[in-house]
């Protein structure tokens, strides 16, 4: 479901670079509005309303901001996946692999196994979904971790690309409030 | 000013490891409190009321969740510093550098030029103080782009370590909400 007031955010302030690149640093991954997270929080909780989420799992950075606000609409706590391993987390983490085409490498992704179990019923939240592999690496999180996946909330889908359609056929309901259908430095933005 | 709601769940769930480590993943910087996060926003808003704080600074990750919930107390937005360059920044950035203790190694901290200026009066929000390498960095980039600083906000100040004197001696103003005079494995954490 299309959330309008992101939409018109996307139409007034973001930025369509060469290569797919849709720059939206001003409002929602550097600079980011708080308020607009709030009407994209409250509208997540409207979709997945009676779905029984009892914890939202993110990845850092970007997600964590959005994940955080959501969690308000849904009185749970957030959990997001780091990119590398710390000192500070010991041994016993779930584990997977996530490439970043924005940055060209592969990352490990980790989550603690005491933050992730059979007894949750999650919301995967991310501000992006292109190619799909951030939100593929939260779903190898969560089935690690036998949690159940009540779907996706995603800001801003580039539905020309294939991560969209990779995730639903795995049987995830995805919510993205903004789906793009095509843009380019020309035109601009044209949205489904 | 302490807030002895933090210092509460400190004691109950955080864990004292060697190394002078003090886990709190379970609530604060990998599995995220939200509830406890609009506390610690209201303090900060209590406590910095009136300073005319138009935008809250923070750097990845752990900082963004805090940072945004607090920003709900000041109606403005977050910037948050990015560890390292990615395509999606272009150029036009200041840039500084952090050592990170807990990785064991220097980053490049980054912020994006459009988003900082002399027209900020900025609130600083970290999770931890301990040697400051990561507050003094944020100082930097803010010195760099010319803004004013309003004072740090910190969730937890090790207070044995040198960062609070290093960066109150810079003139800014911390208040952290926790404050450790010292802390070991066998009788837990004690507070100044």
């Amino acid at each position: 479901m299309a959330l309008r007031l992101l939409e018109e955010r996307i139409r007034r302030d973001g930025v369509v670079r060469e290569g797919d690149v849709l720059k939206v640093d001003s409002f929602l991954n550097h600079q980011l509005d708080v308020e607009l997270f709030e009407a994209m929080g409250r509208e997540w909780k409207r979709l997945f309303d009676g779905c029984g989420v009892n914890k939202i799992l993110t990845i850092e950075a970007s997600g964590i901001g959005l994940a955080c606000i959501a969690a308000q609409s849904f009185h749970c706590p957030v959990v997001f996946a780091k990119k590398t391993e710390t000192k500070n987390i010991a041994g016993d983490v779930y584990r997977t692999q996530v490439r970043s085409f924005t940055h060209g490498r592969v990352y490990d992704v980790i989550v603690s196994k005491r933050f992730l179990g059979p007894e949750d019923r999650l919301l995967l939240i991310d501000d992006f979904l292109a190619n799909g592999a951030a939100l593929s690496g939260l779903l190898d999180l969560a089935m690690l971790a036998g949690a159940q996946v009540a779907g996706a909330g995603i800001a801003i889908e580039k539905a020309w690309q294939p991560g969209g359609e990779l995730i639903r056929s795995r049987g995830v309901r995805v919510e993205s409030l903004a789906r793009i259908r095509s843009m380019s430095e020309e035109t601009g933005v044209e949205f489904c």
